[in-house]
């Protein structure tokens, strides 16, 4: 199987067209003519709708950073796919991207919903900020998924429906189990859209529409950089980048990840694709994915680090100082890419063992989400973690927790004590053990022993207890919407689609489109 | 089958041994010789597992009721069933009583693990307020789920041990990957544990910190009140009780669940196991635990009231004012049965059809607690719901919500007008509509053929996407630890149990005990 990229550009895009238009943006999904959008699915990747979510990523992307004066972006005909389902993870993370856009980079979005809006198009519509539907006695709104396909609207649909959108659940119970959808006057009710507007008034009201969004936008962005194509090496060992490199043993499982700390201090100007912050990030998001798509077999990934520490924390105190809107969206990436990380459903075990570790500031961040973060503990302690201004706060996990703050959940003074000790200098291996930071340090004798048999047990294990078990420990504390849909819409879609009801042979998902009547197993559980 | 029988009597314990001693009580897990532990699973209802959480529950329920001046349990024994995997919402929802009877009750619990304390029996310690270890250098505590059996230490296991105890992160991935456990002063340095005691002070520390935590209580319980038998009549088309009933179609795969009001007012001394409000929602328990067991192919269950609404609400009102222990305990187990209706994975439809119909105050929270709720539009306007202080908060959902308070989730202004308008007397048919409690209202000449055409439909749709539908538009809102046990970890557990990996013909699971190594299929997902 070619590996899968994720790297694409508006130029490129197969299946949404992209136009701009002062502080307006348009996204108008446009299915390319070889791929039909024939009912149906496929239980395995869909190598059609990922690349629909490639690209939609990539536009959000771009606007945030090289279109800085872009305020307001309108979706238009979402109505296309109504029938494909894809959930994954990544389409997800690219709905909840949408809604951090406009949550801190002043770029909002407006579904202007012409024709029938169903199942994942209508899921895209809710993450938008206001969603407007065409008053023509027809045109609709729909979760068609459960009476139809015997599954969920599980790109965070349901959770979106009645904690963001607050549709009374009686009448979300209603809506999710009408196949046909809700149209016009009783739609705007029940607040399935914020706008109903006639045929004649629709191109008119979409652009005023726009025009108040971008107008209530106070974050500013800018100044613009573009973003050049980070174009890894791919062989069937590793994938490398300039300050990234994941190399895979396939027999073993395993795999290793490294991420090397910047070469120099930061750059007066910081507003370019090279900062180390951002362009280090990026590899890593991008090697993320890779890791997610095209080595499903590999279940333990070792994690390391490499550099000078200083220059990390130079860089995490330049990029929190500086005010301009470009490094606040660099901030943001880094946050999204550590999120992504901690929603990888692989093991992770950070490791510390050589004197030119540098678990420093942003990088500490990686072996605090890690699973377990294993340190060498040397005669010399050359062999440290240490915190930066990164650390303190900037980096909130989904449930609204830094991560020193998720690792000593109920309490908070461990993480301050870790910071405080942080600001003295290097915490070496057994001090950071002492501290929590560690979960194991050990002496050269027992080290490498010990970090083989973890990894070697680890990846003997199965992994679907695996996955449930990394969701339950890592997600400790308070939910959040982004957590709901992650933990539990996911779990349970999950659960559904292993069911015989949706993908048996006689499932209703199977046989969609077929004269054949889906049989149901009717028992409850 | 014979049907499930949830009452039973600590004279007729089978696998638990109940002794009294003054403000002490202790439970001694002592297993019946007719059914080995042996190790293995069955994926179905495993009547012997069932039949010790039964006595579990029961246990619970009449310390609470029956034995007042009881103010810490002991629980002993809890390393029996080390291999035994039980997950159902039942053994959840015992646990959880076990924690409300501490932050209610003035009922604190003590887990005195003597012997290596594994999977199940550790899960129910987490429940209980402290938890003892023997420092015997052999003893230890263990979730050997995922490494030996590849499924998740699932019946609140991992929830409590980093959202409860506050375990670490990273330890909490060591210790449920150890199949041996943790003993000794790791157990308690890692927070696994509260005390560990040597061997020849284990009864005398036992002893003394059942002590201290019955000292700690605040809350007194009492009067005691005997719980009697219910003794349901059982046929195979009802469940019959005093004051409900529950019929059932098999072929329509629907139920009607009924429930009468008071014939009378409440007595002048309510500290009897007669009061309605206690009877009648013991007896509403039951029927919800034989409904979920016994009649696991019916999916569609109408939930109608009858009874004069001035009764319910004069009981409500008396209940809510009397100080005793008694009443709050009542209160108590009202809130409890209200949770296991959210909590039933059937679609409940609320029927308020006659103008005998009894949706007030306590009995209006099951119309809160449907799915939806049906009201038809009478012209003298008989039909009518009417509020009591039951509706204010006094029955908090899982979520921490009053189901008021969920059904306008963010928007409290129209709970607030729902009450002040309901002080005022009954609100019709076409009101309740118009301020949100009634789902649909509809008149003479539409009602039956909506309600009939709308039970056909929902019986007609997949039992398994309507669980995950209904899990997450129930449970809007925050999430607290129940919700996450429910929500979060039994979904991601349900998923593992369908998969191949545990429960295959090579999975862990399903090959544990025997010589075979299982074989899994390694991709991630």
């Amino acid at each position: 199987m070619d590996p899968t990229t994720f790297e694409t550009h508006p130029s490129r895009y197969r299946h949404w067209k992209l136009t701009l238009a002062g502080e307006t943006a348009t996204l108008v999904m446009d299915v390319d003519g070889d791929h039909p959008h024939r009912p149906g699915y496929e239980l395995k990747l869909n190598s059609y709708d990922l690349s629909v979510d490639i690209e939609l990523a990539d536009a959000i992307q771009r606007l945030r950073f090289e279109h800085p004066e872009v305020k307001a972006l309108i979706m238009l005909g979402l109505s296309t796919h109504s029938f494909k389902v894809n959930f994954c993870k990544f389409t997800n993370e690219t709905r909840i991207y949408l809604e951090d856009a406009s949550a801190h980079s002043g770029l909002a979005s407006l579904a202007a919903c012409k024709g029938t809006t169903a199942g994942g198009g209508y899921e895209l519509a809710l993450a938008c900020d206001e969603t407007m539907l065409v008053d023509d006695g027809n045109s609709a709104v729909s979760f068609p998924e459960t009476p139809l396909l015997a599954v969920l609207p599980g790109t965070g649909g349901l959770t979106r429906l009645v904690d963001k959108r607050r549709v009374r659940r009686d009448r979300a119970d209603v809506f999710c189990t009408t196949a046909e959808g809700i149209k016009g006057k009783r739609a705007k009710d029940w607040g399935l859209v914020d706008h109903v507007v006639s045929r004649s008034k629709w191109d008119e009201v979409v652009a005023q529409r726009a025009r108040a969004l971008a107008e209530q936008q106070t974050v500013t962005r800018g100044p613009a950089v573009q973003l050049p194509e980070l174009a890894p090496k791919v062989t069937d060992k590793a994938f490398s980048y300039r300050h990234v490199e994941l190399t895979f043993d396939r027999a073993a499982r395993t795999a290793a990840l490294l991420v090397k700390g910047p070469d120099a201090g930061p750059p007066a100007d910081l507003a370019t694709a090279e900062l180390w912050s951002l362009r280090a990030f990026r590899e890593l998001d991008d090697a993320l994915l890779r890791l997610r798509f095209d080595l499903a077999e590999i279940g333990v990934v070792t994690v390391r680090t490499t550099g000078d520490p200083k220059l990390v924390i130079a860089h995490d105190e330049a990029l929190a100082k500086a005010s301009s809107g470009f490094a606040r969206e660099v901030r943001l990436l880094q946050r999204r890419v550590l999120k992504r990380f901690d929603n990888t459903a692989r093991s992770f075990y950070a490791v510390a063992d050589a004197a030119s570790s540098c678990f420093a500031g942003v990088l500490l961040e990686l072996a605090l989400g890690a699973d377990r973060f294993y340190m060498r503990i040397d005669g010399d302690e050359q062999i440290a973690v240490q915190t930066s201004i990164a650390n303190q706060g900037a980096f909130e996990m989904a449930s609204g927790l830094s991560r020193l703050d998720a690792r000593f959940y109920g309490a908070p003074d461990a993480s301050q004590q870790v910071l405080a000790r942080g600001s003295e200098g290097p915490i070496a291996s057994e001090e950071a053990e002492r501290l929590g930071i560690a979960t194991i340090a050990a002496d050269d004798i027992d080290f490498d022993d010990e970090l083989r048999i973890a990894i070697e047990e680890r990846a003997s294990l199965s992994p679907d207890a695996l996955t449930g078990m990394e969701q339950s420990l890592r997600f400790v504390g308070p939910e959040t919407l982004e957590t709901k849909i992650f933990g539990r819409l996911s779990a349970w879609q999950n659960w559904i689609f292993t069911r015989a009801n949706s993908t048996g042979e006689h499932g209703a998902l199977t046989l969609y489109g077929r004269p054949e009547r889906p049989q149901f197993q009717w028992k409850r559980t």
